[in-house]
């Protein structure tokens, strides 16, 4: 029906100059007009599809929240070792950030202050959480040097994609995040995983690993 | 002088209180009424010492812009080797950023899009090159282990920090960046030092390496 699909074009034209736009100066600077300029769309048409800036904000906030959460589920659910897991999360992870524009948007809004999202802090408690078990679990199989500490290697990959994600934002774009991970990798791993590990893991994936 | 020490006193109380508010919700989201009435001051008072909610910000980040080269200028001259210099420069530099309220809020005011800051980007870059020559340095010491590269260190402790940084504001608050921090050198060190620099290391700060 050509009015659904209409109203499907007008609707996917909000969400991404409203993606942009976020992306670029956030929340609070962005104003429901700049995106009715760059969408091109009636500020009628804005209210037939969203209530406001802050239900599309958390429309962005929800997108990139269930791409991760599926990341999370497929990661989980494949036959990997926990050590393996905790890096094949993360690169899906800096990949959909990569090539999502919406997530990429949605994750920026995430931790903004004063933004509809407010909700970083638990968040980041849970995923730090996630990893922390993940790598205790990893060190129980005897995959972890001796002596390394699974919750302080946790903290920072962690907080280290958290930094890769804020720097590709304040300089390149999203468009070296997936590097940004890689050297995460190539830095913390040898230190951390055993010998054999880490050489069947290069072995398994070269690309990942070359520099 | 009396007059003098009262006009101080104001223009403290108006720095402070624009530190805790901007270093809560930002730039964008506070508002000059809110500094007002968390100083106590009238909006008279504060044109006297101020131009605009922006030159107060300005005036944040300067202060911890500041506080992180007088940091350099100071580790860069001491006689340490260079792996060290860059540990104890971003050692400074987290307890900087936890004792001192107005360089937290200036450096939290210096990555926020939309906010007089955006300088993030070309701080960041210059940061990370900073600690790229240090690491280089100490690659041609013989400090590394072999087949380091001190580029990517450099850039997963340059975008750790940041990482740190954005995630004890989300959590905890300023409070727990020097232990972010110092998970950061137990986690990386061991990988990318020789082991001769890591136990001489170990042996001379017990304090900074103890979990």
């Amino acid at each position: 029906m050509p009015q659904q699909h209409r109203a499907r074009v007008t609707r996917e034209a909000i969400v991404l100059a409203a993606a942009r736009e976020f992306a670029r100066l956030g929340f609070g600077a962005t104003s429901l007009n700049i995106i009715l300029e760059r969408s091109r769309v009636t500020k009628g048409a804005f209210y037939f599809h969203f209530p406001s800036k802050e239900a599309l904000a958390q429309h962005l906030i929800d997108h990139s929240r269930r791409g991760w959460m599926e990341i999370e589920r497929h990661r989980l659910r494949a036959a990997s070792d926990p050590l393996r897991t905790v890096v094949l999360m993360v690169d899906d992870y800096a990949r959909l950030l990569t090539e999502d524009e919406l997530a990429w948007a949605g994750i920026r809004l995430l931790g903004e202050d004063g933004g509809p999202g407010e909700l970083f802090g638990a968040w980041y408690v849970s995923w730090e959480g996630l990893l922390r078990r993940l790598l205790t679990d990893a060190g129980r199989r005897g995959l972890l040097r001796p002596g390394v500490d699974p919750g302080d290697v946790a903290g920072v990959i962690a907080a280290g994609v958290v930094g890769a994600r804020a720097v590709s934002h304040g300089t390149a774009g999203s468009g070296d995040l997936a590097d940004r991970v890689s050297r995460l990798w190539r830095v913390v791993l040898p230190g951390v995983a055993t010998a054999g590990w880490w050489s069947e893991f290069q072995g398994s994936d070269p690309a990942l690993v070359g520099a």
